[in-house]
């Protein structure tokens, strides 16, 4: 008898994009005159620019002739998307990372998930909260995490993220071997510093630990003062694996492009304490496991790289974070307290009620639809995630109308 | 200190097509003047056809216009894409497939190396020998094999595949409960008939079992009595998945999409012995790991199902057939016994010796490149495999250079 793998019964049931669709459904069919307004998941609106689609139509019609034909990709990505990533990303920037340490894959969701697979099964993970959920439900589905109490899992430590630390949490005073950080973060929008930044490799240099580290929204960082890779920070090539995405930064969500960085000298263990190169484990993963990312995509993720895909690409950013700070003014002349929304996209606004109350209320009153936080984790809890990515248009439009009905919306004391 | 998965030390450390080129670039640096032909790696050679290139190319488009433009694919795949393909490759040939029921993927490799996850760690598992080895080394990896010895795993179960069943296992006399299969035949090129895969989805569903059958090569079957998808055969529904692939019934090797079909009967169970359904598993574990493929990569797929583009796919998979006939017969007359190349794009041949040896000779002697059958399976030493993904010419060049030194090439006794 096939028996199942019963980890997956220790997953949390309701998932909170589905909760959100399920009564954003109901309300539409109760009010169907009403527009609503999506300031929810955080999905791109604009379209792909100019030089990438010349680039990626380009690359189809090579496809389509004898000559110009790409049968099999190479598993790691085509160099010349992984050379020019290096020299952009990181070099320019000072940061020490190779076109050899980039692997090209669909998107930073699957090598974010896929990467606990290098992993002993009884390591012990550090995770924040609020947090994205893939990183505990990869870890819950391989049995790393025990069993769901009242809304945490007991082998997981923690790291709250609260206003007391502005929502960027330090390093636990226990010992941890993984660690998963995320910024600008999703959902909070906080940004971390080079000073913390800097405490956090060097506790993971001490602790033999690996950072996990997720910078799908570097993109937006205006900030120069801030870091935009981990691999600015002395150290972090022995103990950081670093994920960047396409999908924000050039609006490839529908495209499906990001690629991870893995250096050569990042080590982990096995049980008699002899290094391994994770650089070498994440090439046979990867070239058992996957068979590249489509020509015609990496074509025109590279078209990300020329002088007219920065610029363009740039703009594309920019008129989110003018979204952005739109949405953050607002919230914060009307009198809840907020943090993201500069260098950031998303805005983490503190209620006065309980996050789904809050969201039934916008939800019925404005017709907005906001992500309620306590969906990202029991920290999450009072606050909502408020996302820049929607025609400004549409942002001022849901902006006026909670404007409207403020007096009505319970706010912090 | 963060520990490795140790499981990865107890892969095969020499990985069957890197060695293929190691010997290639050696051969080539010392005989830079030779003009290899290689009959080697499965890759196809021919473009996209043009009623897909339009499709893909049209859809780029769309995805640089803001009326047009879409974000996030659906996890599970497009609608349009899954009706085209539950109609035209299923329910049109009597199976009862609907297209709830199919997962569109970046590949066919991508889902049978991650569809052991849904799994209990202590299942015993069926593999065929000779065998594609990504069944094998995603099995490793989870640690549900124990160490190698001698070219095998002790806790893995064995289908030799010989001479003596004409390379199609029957079910083993022991209880099983993963197993699987792969018709037409990578590498071997072997068709399975109705009654054979009735014998197995009977074995199946008695033991509880779940067949995963891959379905990667079916495009090539011509043979109007032979199954094309396991779901023809009554019961299949209850304990099979299929997998397959526009890779080789498209040219989609550089283009990248797949799907598998995971019925909402199909059940696995938990150790009460509770069924579950692996469709609702297959589906959490997609929503979770996996961001959905490329719009225009998924409209490119759906060109396939249009009148025209039925008709050019079957141009190319036809324009392969006749290279794997050529292959078979100057193989055949040449004294060599084989199995494929009917029905199949790979034609596996019987040397007189081992068969890195007659690699080594090919190559030296003719510049002609063919995988040597022992890195399939230890069943595979003394085989060879030939593939018909060429260009006719070449095909027609390389089997002339095989017959002009023929005399020196051992043949079977």
């Amino acid at each position: 008898m096939i028996r199942i793998n019963e980890n997956y019964a220790k997953l949390s049931s309701s998932y909170l994009f589905s909760e959100v669709s399920r009564r954003v459904a109901a309300f539409k069919a109760s009010r169907p005159d009403a527009a609503v307004i999506s300031l929810g998941i955080g999905d791109v609106t604009r379209p792909l620019t100019p030089t990438v689609v010349a680039a990626f139509r380009a690359a189809v019609e090579e496809m389509g002739r004898d000559a110009t034909f790409r049968g099999y990709p190479p598993e790691l990505g085509y160099d010349f998307l992984r050379s020019a990533i290096a020299e952009t990303d990181f070099k320019a920037r000072g940061a020490e990372v190779s076109a050899e340490e980039i692997f090209i894959s669909d998107g930073a969701k699957s090598d974010t998930a896929n990467i606990q697979e290098l992993f002993a099964a009884d390591i012990r993970i550090a995770i924040p909260d609020p947090v994205y959920p893939v990183y505990v439900d990869t870890n819950v589905m391989a049995g790393r995490t025990g069993p769901l109490r009242d809304g945490r899992y007991g082998q997981l430590i923690y790291l709250d993220c609260t206003e007391d630390n502005a929502f960027i949490p330090d390093p636990p005073k226990s010992r941890v071997d993984l660690i998963y950080l995320c910024f600008p973060n999703n959902p909070t929008g906080a940004v971390i510093d080079r000073a913390r930044l800097t405490a956090w490799v060097d506790y993971a240099r001490a602790a033999r630990a690996i950072i996990l580290y997720d910078a799908a929204y570097m993109a937006f960082i205006r900030d120069d003062t801030l870091p935009r890779s981990i691999y600015e920070i002395p150290g972090a090539r022995e103990c950081a694996i670093e994920f960047r995405s396409f999908s924000k930064t050039a609006g490839f969500t529908g495209t499906r492009c990001a690629f991870t960085v893995v250096p050569t000298t990042c080590m982990a263990y096995d049980a008699a304490g002899k290094p391994h190169s994770l650089h070498a484990m994440w090439s046979r993963r990867t070239a058992t496991k996957f068979n590249g990312v489509s020509y015609p995509v990496q074509r025109a993720a590279a078209a990300v790289y020329t002088p007219a895909g920065q610029k363009e690409t740039r703009e594309l950013s920019d008129s989110y974070l003018r979204n952005a700070r739109l949405i953050r003014r607002k919230m914060d002349a009307l009198g809840f307290a907020c943090v993201g929304g500069e260098n950031s996209p998303y805005i983490w606004a503190k209620t006065g009620c309980d996050s789904w109350e809050f969201f039934d209320l916008l939800l019925a009153k404005a017709a907005v639809v906001i992500t309620p936080g306590s969906g990202f984790g029991r920290c999450g809890e009072g606050f909502i995630r408020i996302s820049a990515f929607n025609r400004t248009e549409r942002v001022e439009e849901a902006l006026a109308r909670i404007e409207k009905i403020a007096g009505e919306l319970p706010r912090p004391v």
